[in-house]
């Protein structure tokens, strides 16, 4: 089970890292997360609810702006 | 009070407003967060743990490699 959300803010490398630690960090049954810079996107796989999500990557400093349809 | 703490890996604004926004989230009592990214130095106002500011900004997929002496 995987999960693609929209965020934005995310303009590097570091950026990116950091998206995927506090979503580690957050939810550790996570599996693994992979950041697409050019298309703003993070995809998440395992099951973990989205407000968890979301709320880690607000914390770390970015827009989640939900599930990509 | 206030304390400058070493923190290597933060490459833009983005990295900027990353690890300043996760200290603020894991210790609401935080002032202010300065970030100096050419210093690699982040300056925070507040009486807080260190341990608690490392655990933010590494969880932030950044390296805290403690206190400016």
């Amino acid at each position: 089970m995987s999960a693609t959300y929209r965020v934005s803010g995310m303009t590097c490398g570091g950026c990116a890292r950091s998206v995927e630690s506090a979503i580690k960090a957050a939810a550790p049954e996570v599996e693994t997360v992979t950041v697409d810079l050019e298309a703003g996107t993070v995809t998440v796989a395992g099951a973990v609810p989205q407000e968890v999500i979301a709320g880690a990557v607000e914390d770390a400093g970015f827009d989640c702006d939900g599930l990509v349809s």
